[in-house]
């Protein structure tokens, strides 16, 4: 059975995600849709890249990953679809694919510009219906993939991963607010680990300050601010029974300093 | 593959939908259920009846509509099931189905009313689970669509795109605000441009103007307010990288002039 | 065709779900997975516990339920398999599970501790994907239950309906805020009418007072206060056309008294 899992800004109060599963159910009925998120923050393409990065490696080889933040929906950004060594990417060119698709590794880009596997009207406001539904619903079918339009040689990339380290300062960000009030950040654990060198450190975030880390939510005293391996690799600021995200009042991504 | 596609406002904090689905899932297991929406404004008939119109043709033939936004459930109004020329829908007797069943052409309307197709016990406040999606997941394993109940001739109509024109000034309505802020209006496009036939014109809401149209998001300057065409084919009001919704300070349905 | 519905306080905004739906289909590509709720108030067991156990007998028999709300997540807390009359629960001990389970009837408890069912890198954080998802997954291939473990003879217990009744007074809790506002209290109907016994009584909650009880929303007067009877056999707080929550300025659990 083929999976077409989605990542998008769209939300859950429009009729925007559940269109866009008729469309898909309309061309393979047998498709199976899986949502990863419809909540990345409006527009936020960086977020929406690290989530799909965080997530794609989770699901069965061959699963069809179509992402959707699009703030240039409309404009001279192309339609592309990615294959890489396991899975296939659906989306714009403007780097929400390119994280995950790097990291497993691209083996062919195409522009989506068969007419024949779009719907017959495009509109310039939801290409999410009008593109990439029905195309990543043809992939299921088993099209070739090279049917979809012509090869494409560059795309956008985004860079997510890349803290920076100058003076003994690493500089980070805050990229993600989980459910949980947690604050994800784009710092992975191993450089953290490397950077602090089992020397005592300090974090920084909005003037307040970070000096714990901690290998389990249960170590931690009631109310003690700490760092924590995030599930997906990634370090992550908790604080116990509260939300990080409202000791440091972050409410959007923002930097992170540490200093050792 | 049966589709049974769901649009009600029940929201996702509660188990209500996910009962609905276990129902559902009871009686067909292989049905396949897709959500339009469950964040319609509570009680907002007309809302959902918006949504549903500018979702159910984008779904396969034989498509089974479940749409419950029901502020009279356990008083009088009817159980109906639908009949259209390309999908069946199923919902409560108070507008909620009309538009689309009425926009796709009616053939046959019943009263859900057979008890070999509910719940064994109907409760008072939750007909969602008792009636409708017990009907809706036989109707899915195909029995006799007249047998859920007895003939029905007239039901409850509702009317949304009809704005007023008179005196050269149009008067339509914001109808739902979407995840990104634009205020959907109930104006079609044509009957806009219709009205505007070329010339300069003055939007207004709550004292606030626009004068803009374009077809394309990326044509319109920062934070510049304009109309354009949804996605629907209704007209929108969107703010450049901003939210309509803050810009005119409008949280429910409201009111909009157009003059020339 | 296995079923696996999903309770959890995940929310829908991260990739949690998500993640897990994708670990469940490449164990079980045919698995029909169902989402309960993933918007259980953060940590609240005792709602997580009360939700599922107002939604469990509606699913089908041998629907696998995956239940996680696990403040206790990667301490010594157990992983459970349950086994009961007609079903299977899966999710951390902590009583999340109990109030459903023994309600079916339990047959069978195992720990959940074969390395052959689980990722092969078990995280402090997030068991969810790598313990109860994979577990789930090989249960809906139909594994031997046995084979998750070893048997388990006690497990946490919740205590969920038992008002406690002393001089006239009874107290109960609201244990549940819906998406309509409605306030769902721990007491069933049957207790609550045996206790007032048809004669008049007075509710409270922060001082404010109830001395209505209707069978239908449909009977009360525009903003009046009533109990009734909720849709899953507990008595429920509303208002007419309003919302309880904000008429007792209720945002969470809290505690409710009615005198005779």
């Amino acid at each position: 059975m083929s999976i077409i899992a989605l990542i998008t800004d769209f939300g859950l109060k429009d009729n925007y995600v559940g269109v866009i599963k008729g469309v898909i159910s309309g061309i393979n009925s047998k498709a199976k849709i899986i949502d990863i998120s419809h909540n990345v923050s409006a527009q936020d393409i960086k977020q929406g890249a690290f989530l799909l990065f965080n997530s794609y490696n989770y699901f069965p080889k061959g699963t069809i990953f179509m992402g959707i933040v699009d703030p240039g929906v409309g404009s001279a950004r192309k339609p592309l679809a990615i294959k890489t060594i396991n899975y296939y990417f659906i989306g714009p060119d403007n780097g929400l694919l390119s994280v995950a698709a790097n990291s497993d590794g691209i083996k062919d880009i195409r522009v989506i510009e068969n007419g024949k596997y779009l719907l017959k009207k495009i509109s310039t406001t939801f290409h999410g219906r009008d593109i990439f539904a029905p195309a990543a619903a043809h992939l299921s079918n088993k099209i070739a993939f090279s049917s979809l339009g012509k090869k494409e040689k560059n795309m956008e990339i985004i860079d997510i991963s890349k803290p920076n380290i100058k003076n003994k300062i690493l500089e980070g960000e805050v990229i993600h607010i989980d459910n949980f009030g947690n604050l994800i950040t784009n710092i992975m654990k191993e450089d953290f680990i490397r950077f602090i060198d089992g020397k005592s450190f300090e974090g920084q975030i909005k003037g307040k300050r970070i000096t714990k880390i901690y290998s389990f939510y249960s170590e931690a005293r009631q109310n003690e601010v700490f760092f924590i391996e995030s599930s997906f690799g990634f370090m992550e600021l908790a604080v116990k029974n509260g939300k990080a995200s409202s000791y440091f009042s972050v409410k959007k991504r923002c930097k992170l300093k540490v200093t050792i």
